[in-house]
Parts: C-alpha cells; sequence; structure tokens
C-alpha cells in the first residue's frame, strides 16, 4: 500500500501533484474562497471558509457513493443518500468549516444551496441532480447568504485541467492536499481526500471524491467501490471516532473506453489505499504512521477489528510517539480486544513482530537490552518532524505484524493508524476556530 | 457517588485518610522499598519497586475477587483465579513497577515469592494461602531475587492500625494514595486503590483491595462484589484499555457481627464509588473529570456502553481539556456508536445536556453565543490545576446527560472518564521509567 516517495521540497510535491491531477475527460472544478460571522461563536470573528465545486461537461448515471454509519449524520448525508436512486448527477458542491449536522435548518440550506446552483449552471439543471457535502463543526448553521452570494462566481470559475485547486478546496486541519490517481486503459481516475483528525471506522470526517471517464456500468462500479471502501478508507484510524460526515463518491463522464472490471476495481484499489495512508500520514498531530498486519484470523472481519483494536490503544500510541517500544502494551491491547469480545485466543500459538523483530512468541516476551535499543532506534528513525507541513516528509511506516494463530485462521488484514502526540490534543482542545 | 470534598493542602487531605485507614480488626500491613536493575532495561538505571503485605492474623474462608477479562493476564492473575477455590487466604502479596505478565518464567516466579512468604510468616502457612498481585511494565521479569531477599523484613514490619502504608505503596503513577472507609454495625470497610491510566472497562491497571471484619458468608460477598464491581470499577474508563493485571481481592476477618445483606451491599458500593471517581480524578493527566449519565437505554448494559463511548471519545476528550464545549462531538460520539452497534435512535427523541443546559432537544441543537460562553466558562471552573499533586484538588465532575428515549428505554447508567491531556501523552509517551 503506497510507493516509497520521498519529497525533498514543497516544490518537488506539487509537481508530482500537477502530474497526478490532469482531470478526465468531461470534469470541470472550481474553489472560491470568502470569510463569514458564525452565528454560535462566542467572539466577533470572522471566520474563513471555501466552496468547492466539482462538475461533469454532461451530467452521467453512472455514480456510486458511501456514507458514514453515523446515527445523527449530517444533512449532506441525508440528502446524499437520497441521490443514489437519482436518474443522473451533474456535480458535487462543498464547503469546509461547517458540517451542517442537526441544526433545525440542515436540509432546507443546504437544498437551498443546490437550487441556487442549478439556477446558475443552467436553465435545465436541477437541483436534485447535485449532491451536497460538508465538512467542520458540528451543531453550527451553515452561513447560506454568504454561500449564496458566492455560487455565481463559483460557477464562473470552473475550469477543466487540474483536480489539485479541488484537493486543496476541501481541506480543513488538513496541512497538505491529498491526490491520487491512475492511468487505465486510455483513461483516467482521479481522486482527492480530506480528512485529518476523526478518522475512523467508517471514512469519519473523511471526504473523498473520485472522478473517472472510464465507461463502466452503474451497478458494477457501485459494488467496486463497496469493496474498495472495506479494504481502504475504512480500514484506517486516528482516533476511533466515525464522524457525521463522511462522504466518498465516485462519478464517471464515460468518454473512455471501458476497461475489465478487474483492471478497474485494482486501480482503483491501489489508488484508494494511497489515498489512506496519505490520510493517516496528515492527520491531527501525527507523529508516526503505524501498520498493522493481522494474520491468522478466522474472518477478514475479526482481523481488522483486532488490527484497529491496536491501533486505537491510547498507551501503544503514546509509547510510539514517544519512540519507546513498549511492546507489553502491544499484548495488552490484542489480549483486551479478545477477552472482551469473545474470542479464544490461545497466547502459545500467538505471534508479535514489531519491524519485523519477534517480541512475543511461544506464549512469552522475547525482550533484551541490545533489542530494546533496536526497536527504539526503529521507532526514531520513523518519526514525522513536524518541519514537513505542506508535504509528506517520507512514506515511512512503523510495523506490527500480529500472527494471531487461531483455529481455521486464514484471514487477514491491514489497517493503518497514528501515534498519539501532544500535537492531536493541541489541535483538538483549541476552541473551534 | 462521592462527597464535594475539598482539601485545602495536603496536611488536610493526609489528616482524612488517617481517620478513614484505621483497620478493620484481624488485619496488619506492611510495605518495603528497595532498587534493582531489570534486565531488559536498555539503560543501567536502578529502579525503584515496592513490596506492600496485607495479613490476616488468622486465614479466613471467607474471600471474593474480580480479575481483568483480558487474554494475556499476568502470572498474578493466572494465579489469582486459581487461588478463588482454595479454602483459606491468609494474605495478599503486591508490587509495584513490574507486572510480570507473558514472562517465560512468569507463574514460577510468583510462586517462588508466594513459598518464601509462607516459609517466612509461619511453620503452617502455605503459599496456596496467598494471592499474588503485580502491576507496571507487561513483558519483564521480576527482579525475584532482590524481591525474595526484602520478604524477612516485609514480614517482621507487619503492623496493625493503619492502611495508610498500604495505600501509599500500591501507587504507581498516581500522585495521591487512595483510601475509602465504611463504618458499618460494629465494624468496618476499608478499601485501597492504585489505578492512573488505562482504566476500562473491567477495572484496567486497576488493584483495589478491600478488608473487612464484617462477618458474613462467602458465597454472599461473592455475589456481592460481583454486583458492586459492575457499577463501579467497571463503570469508569481513562482510555479504553484494559490491563492485563487488574485485580479486586475482598477479604473478610469475620471478627465482628453480620449486618444485613442490603446494609453491607450498600456500603460497599457507595466505597467502592467513591473510590472509582478518586481513580478517574488521579489518572494520568487528567485535568476534568467527565460524568456521563445516560437514560432511556434498553438494558444497563448499553446504556454504560454508550456512556463510555462518549467518555472514550479523543476529540471529545481533548474538547473538554480546552475548556471548548464542543457539543457537537458529544452528538457525533453517540451517532457513532449506535449506528455501529444496530442500536435504532431517533434522534428527534434524543436528549443531550452539558452542565445541565439542554444543548440538543428536538433533532436539533440548541446553541447560541451567550450559551457557549456560558458552557466555556462552566468547564473552566471545572479544571483540575496541577499543583494539587499530592491531594485531590476538588470533587467537581464535568456533568453530560445524555436521554436516549429508546423504546421500551427504562435502564440508565453512570460512567467516568477523563479529559485526554498533553499530560497524559507526556505520562505515556515517557520511557518506560
Amino acid at each position: 500500500m503506497g510507493k516509497q516517495e520521498i519529497y525533498s521540497s514543497k516544490e518537488e510535491y506539487e509537481k508530482e501533484l500537477e502530474e497526478r491531477g490532469v482531470l478526465p475527460e468531461g470534469f470541470k472544478t472550481a474553489v472560491i474562497p470568502f470569510t463569514f460571522f458564525p452565528e454560535e461563536r462566542p467572539v466577533e470573528k470572522p471566520l474563513p471558509m471555501r466552496m468547492s465545486l466539482l462538475m461533469l461537461d454532461e451530467p452521467t448515471s453512472v455514480f456510486a457513493a458511501a456514507f458514514t454509519r453515523n446515527k445523527c449524520p449530517g444533512a449532506p448525508v441525508l440528502i446524499g443518500k437520497e441521490r443514489l436512486s437519482a436518474e443522473k448527477i451533474r456535480g458535487i458542491l462543498v464547503n469546509n468549516k461547517i458540517a451542517n449536522v442537526c441544526t433545525e435548518t440542515g436540509v432546507e440550506d443546504s437544498l437551498a444551496l443546490l437550487k441556487k446552483l442549478a439556477e446558475t449552471c443552467s436553465s435545465e439543471a436541477n437541483h436534485e441532480e447535485f449532491i451536497p457535502s460538508s465538512t467542520g463543526i458540528i451543531g453550527w448553521k451553515l452561513p447560506v447568504a454568504e454561500m449564496t452570494k458566492n455560487i455565481p462566481a463559483l460557477v464562473s470559475s470552473l475550469e477543466s485541467g487540474t483536480a489539485v485547486n479541488l484537493a486543496r478546496g476541501i481541506m480543513t486541519t488538513d496541512s497538505f492536499p491529498k491526490l491520487r490517481s491512475a492511468k487505465v486503459g486510455d483513461g483516467r481516475i482521479v481522486a482527492v481526500a480530506k480528512g485529518a483528525g476523526m478518522i475512523e471506522p467508517n471514512m469519519a470526517t473523511m471526504l473523498s471524491f473520485i472522478m473517472t471517464d472510464i465507461k463502466i456500468e452503474r451497478e458494477r462500479v457501485r459494488e467496486i467501490l463497496k469493496r474498495v471502501v472495506e479494504k481502504t478508507y475504512n480500514s484506517i484510524s486516528v482516533d476511533g471516532d466515525q464522524s457525521t460526515s463522511d462522504t466518498v463518491v465516485l462519478l464517471s463522464s464515460c468518454k473512455k473506453n471501458s476497461v475489465t472490471e478487474k483492471e478497474f476495481e485494482e486501480a482503483l484499489l491501489k489508488m484508494c489505499s494511497e489515498l489512506s495512508v496519505d490520510i493517516v500520514r496528515n492527520s491531527e498531530g501525527c507523529g508516526h504512521v503505524i501498520r498493522v498486519s493481522v494474520e491468522g484470523a478466522s474472518s477478514y472481519e475479526q482481523a481488522r477489528n483486532i488490527g484497529k483494536a491496536v491501533i486505537n490503544s491510547p498507551l501503544f500510541k503514546s509509547a510510539v510517539f514517544g519512540n519507546d517500544p513498549n511492546v507489553g502494551r502491544l499484548l495488552s491491547s490484542v489480549g483486551d480486544f479478545t477477552g472482551n469480545n469473545g474470542i479464544e485466543l490461545d497466547k502459545d500459538k500467538l505471534e508479535i513482530s514489531l519491524g519485523r523483530e519477534v517480541v512475543f512468541i511461544n506464549g512469552a516476551f522475547q525482550l533484551d537490552q541490545e533489542k530494546e535499543v533496536r526497536l527504539s532506534t526503529y521507532l526514531k528513525e520513523r518519526a514525522l518532524d513536524s518541519d514537513h507541513k505542506e508535504y509528506p516528509a517520507h512514506n515511512m511506516t512503523v510495523d506490527v505484524e500480529i500472527k494471531l494463530g487461531l483455529p481455521c485462521g486464514n484471514s487477514s488484514a491491514v489497517v493503518f493508524g497514528t501515534d498519539l502526540s501532544y500535537g492531536y490534543v493541541r489541535e483538538n482542545a483549541d476552541y473551534r476556530s
């Protein structure tokens, strides 16, 4: 999952983004920044917001989406779910800063914006051909008046060419834009994503928009997206919190020849895998990216859940942040999850490695002074220093391997997460800003 | 749960502890400190350890215990579980610093210490009459030689009178000793506890030893302890990590008259409730104690699990640390848990309050600038400043009330937890020290 890219400068990363960002045929994007005064904010200080627009030249019937399982989803998610049965979709209107969740006028606010957008785009356009998407503060109201005022300028700035502006436009606390692409047949798949904290299980506070010009059937692409999301966006976790707003939407303009289903799925899986790790690497305060592979489970879901239990253990995460190879906490989190979920783990068959060094086997830890020093060095080498704010510093991961050795344990899973740092607390303790 | 004690000085708290700490009849305690060099530690620096001993004047058949559900428990937990079927128990040998979990010689190490203890105590004593209990680093070996050497001095320093030394002896990263007591009939119940981080669900890295002189039947006290543990030690959570070593043991010398079962259970429940909140208040880096009450659930377990989901949400916890009343994250964590656990929450019937102010009702947030200011002030007033290291600064909690309004929702639960602070990360990122 992910190439070993190392960018030595912001310029180098931006050059790479320009190459990746070439839009598939039939797509345009636009972004507009402005400021507003939230009603609920105790201090009279303007907040900056960006609206982003992703548009097809012609409406398409080929689209697919996946949404959060949170029981209190935002108005855009409620509307988006309805749109799944629409005949055609023209585009997606995205805003950051306020997530439009459970306010008294949430649904009507989103619909008012889509109506204005449809009017502005074309006399034939209908607001039901647009999907809304919002991320940011939960509980506050969208600044509908300011947003409405900015829609004409947004529409008139639509351009084909690159998705880089869109990748930047949807950012919130992300420090660098996230964009990946793949060439398949004679077409392309391009995807952008935002997501910083609150990433887990099912795409929490994560937005990802995927565009392709490859011809494919609507039902086919919906099945493929579902499978891919499970193995990518649903296999990362920054803090175990699943947001009210997570959304993945895929649109195809069908302008290029089709490829085999396998080719399409493999390309999409690879691309979404890379993007998922980008999200983790750029999550709030991330000091190390941790990759946990779990083998010997009795189902994929079980393997993934055990991996997530490890990756969500605040104690293990804090130790990694401090470059302390406290593998006792690794074992403890595996034992905690299995013990509290009725999984008959036999610790004599369990094997745990950190950085390819076996630390637990045959029911006992295998630790000595030299190994502790090696593992601590291993963690230090993988630390992400905070000087690299505008591009990923490196692509290294802290690798944890867990072989469960369960009876009939033929299933495995890989999950990605982060350490727990001062930076995470700082970002999330600040007053909503 | 808990009185509104406010201690203005360490001396005042210590005076209170002396009053609480008067041992029930028939008990003695001792503590011995020493240093050792762990085999596994990369730097050659001595670690301080304390062994503590809790002894009955005569072996008793009236004892009960509860242990962690972690699937990789420490050797002392394995031995302790076997001891439940023993005829009589004489005492408990406790050490801090190393938890004796999953080392190659873990069980034999603990047994060797108990054998030495039995020999030292009396020619009639048998090592099976003692329960071992260890807390600290997972994966490292007990310094059996140094511990053995110190056992005679430990036994010869046994004294009746107070449990305060025991409360201090079992501390690890705790900053103040935790001890509670109750008078019942003509006898007493006295309990000590340790536990800082890693507190959840089922008494993670938490040790609590409860002594009473009230006469009671063995089977009766086992049932009572089970019920009390569910509502107290199993209803607190600092970080969602359940340790490999959690242990609660209750011993009765049966020296005083019996009371009714109801009287005993009520006294024990109150005392363990107070001790549970003490543990949370003194947890690693705690900046606020959060009390979540959940009503209108369809079972006690469901109510407790929803409360724990809120109290374990890193996003909500970080916001509380920053005195930011980010109630959006409160709703999000309720929606996340219910959505991912198949609970049919109707958000129009949901009601959420913070500090007795309703923030969510009839499907929508009720927020304005004045309320945000009031709630932020409410959080600031409840912050625990770090000047009070040796005694609890105050007894205030941040109160969250969640009324679920589920069909047949007659069940409720109260859980306690903490915010997520720099201090938590700092304590847990430091190399095992």
